[in-house]
């Protein structure tokens, strides 16, 4: 009754959500998860070489369940390929097993 | 040294943590993370049409590790048995092996 | 064009963000992601018996990408040993897929 599924993981800059966020619709994928984060790696923080301290979070982690892995990568081809020369992020992808879902979710 | 374990994560509104914190620890796992989430997916969100923000965090991404499936399962059982006729949701699992623990974590 | 990579996790107090940085750096990850949390399994809050609601995050979620298993299992033995005597913490593995990334994450 399981459904085993793609967790794909985009960490980026928070000024992208809704872009991103549109590119998460149109590729059919039925919802997505953000959570805000900070972190090193990201260009701003290598600026100022200092780590970022957990009361900042200039950056977003974006969690997508979908339900076979080329519409993960997809998204994360499409997300890169747009952004990624001009903003820091990146993309991965984790399994996951989808137990039980509300209807409207 | 370390230990296979399940992560079940639970996305869902932000209102019921307090009744899901009761459901995890009469279930025996010792601990879980919480954090504040937004997105698309969740009922209050396809009501207006918009993403969320990343500023309006109204639901809530909690993470239970547990000794086994089993355990895992009924968690994601009770929580959508008593809340996801009602509220937005979903449960999902990954694998994971720990590490480490601090002895009163 | 994908690499497999090792997901480490690290949730602990917020106030040893600093200090697991430096033993980031200094493992030779290239970066890592920060998220406040909350959660029950920690010493403050075991202590008060309540479990912490979502609006009071004095822990953190650090999450590192590394190339292999060998690079996150010492990051995770440097933490434990270092703090985990004193303060509330767990860490953990999962395998992740990194995808795209940008050139100066």
């Amino acid at each position: 009754m399981t459904q085993q599924a793609s967790k794909l993981v985009i960490v980026t800059e928070k000024l992208l959500l809704k872009k991103i966020a549109k590119i998460i619709d149109a590729a059919g994928a039925t919802g997505y998860t953000v959570v805000a984060a900070g972190g090193k790696g990201s260009r701003n923080v290598r600026s100022s070489g200092q780590p970022t301290v957990s009361d900042s979070y200039s950056n977003i982690k974006i969690e997508v369940l979908t339900a076979n892995r080329d519409m993960a990568l997809k998204i994360s081809d499409e997300v890169a390929d747009q952004f990624f020369d001009d903003y820091s992020g990146i993309t991965y992808l984790c399994d996951a097993e989808i137990l039980r879902a509300h209807s409207r979710f």
